[in-house]
């Protein structure tokens, strides 16, 4: 087709990193392929957090669900919805603007991941590879102490780089869900019964796949376990900053 | 540098089309390179409306602040952060999971985000321009109806796809504001005065630009704009549903 599609169709993420570092100049091209990204009314309402201390990179392999291959990965950028900046922006012209409430933080989430995204398809097409670690949203009181985060600031992404492993290079894309439980014309549209269990037998690509046997172990092992419970907790501490109603109710 | 690097670097926004329809076979390929995305745990937590409609469309343009060139585009796809699936999987294994929470809601509108993305940065690899369309957030009762949303299912982005015209293609590309104002080493700095007076200044590149004057208009204009307070509320609606304290009040 073209190497831009090509390379967004064959990207996968990157948990193993060969022991070398990413070249300084191909760092900041990453961060300019980020700045480029499309955003709401060019504002870039987020900010990025390099984590380059080896110590807190090993805190957050700690705090994110006890993933350690954060503390490896030699590129480590948090992508904060950043609500602060403009405030400051405006009360330092003099004005005395609202309190950011949740549609500003939605769109600075949005301008966030977008950014976020830009740097992967970047880094991706100079061979580097890349992992979400949505587990960046968890224990959001340590966060603030070792991030020094504003109230105002949420961590939405955390991503780590690195140069994939020979092992990794050749591990398989997990596949994905048919389009036609993806894409809804016009209006969206509820499963049914038969829609949900032959979407997920048409993505095992088994015939010994068993549907129930599956989702227990996936509900309990994703849905159910302590770190996603954790993130609803630390997530919701995060919003409360922004919800008007809680504010007026103080 | 490479071209997927050059792709993401002059991308610009689209808000004006050639009347000339997207070909089956690139629409399909734009969506599977959104689908190709990364995503949770391979749980792709969206959903896509397709909205072939015109009169959706139309409506549309309306609600999302009255921008009319949303009826003219020839692609109009909407990302939906998408925690009902799941939950339903879940139901139909016979499971009993809890509700969604802020944190399921923050993580599926990364994984639509993430997948927007892809979406354009494919159409810009085939000549296709497009927009964010954050307004969609506005009006959660009127696109409730709609476009028939469930309570755990969040409109997050809109984007509008097309080919741009010429006075498009030529059109500036915004300015960026500097690296030094957005990437912060191992913890988050808020900016000073002089480096927010500073950030706004370089980005002009305009020796009569008045830091007060600008703001104060760009803040009426934007921050203090019906739309983003529309934003602000009808967002706060979305995710009631999601909060977890204001369920056990209830």
């Amino acid at each position: 087709m073209n190497p831009i599609y090509e390379s967004l169709m064959n990207r996968k993420s990157t948990r193993v990193f060969e022991n070398k570092t990413i070249e300084p100049n191909l760092k900041s091209h990453i961060l300019e392929a980020a700045f480029q990204a499309p955003t709401a009314g060019a504002q870039m309402l987020y900010s990025i957090i390099d984590v380059t201390d080896s110590s807190i990179k090993e805190k957050l392999a700690v705090t994110c669900d006890n993933q350690s291959f954060i503390a490896k990965a030699p590129m480590v950028l948090i992508f904060l919805a950043d609500c602060r900046r403009w405030l400051d922006t405006y009360k330092y012209a003099g004005l005395n603007p609202r309190l950011p409430g949740v549609g500003d933080l939605f769109l600075a989430i949005q301008d966030a991941v977008i950014a976020a995204q830009n740097a992967v398809v970047a880094a991706e097409s100079f061979g580097i590879g890349s992992c979400y670690i949505g587990d960046i949203l968890e224990n959001a009181e340590i966060h603030k102490d070792l991030l020094n985060l504003d109230p105002y600031v949420v961590p939405i992404s955390m991503l780590v780089f690195g140069y994939p492993t020979e092992q990794q290079k050749d591990r398989q894309k997990p596949a994905r869900f048919d389009r036609k439980y993806l894409v809804h014309e016009n209006q969206y549209k509820r499963l049914n019964e038969a829609e949900h269990k032959k979407m997920l037998i048409e993505r095992a690509q088994n015939p010994t796949f068993e549907y129930n046997t599956y989702i227990e172990k996936f509900c309990t092992r994703k849905y159910m376990s302590d770190f996603s419970l954790e993130m609803s907790r630390s997530s919701e501490l995060y919003i409360e900053n922004f919800m008007t109603q809680n504010k007026k109710m103080r």
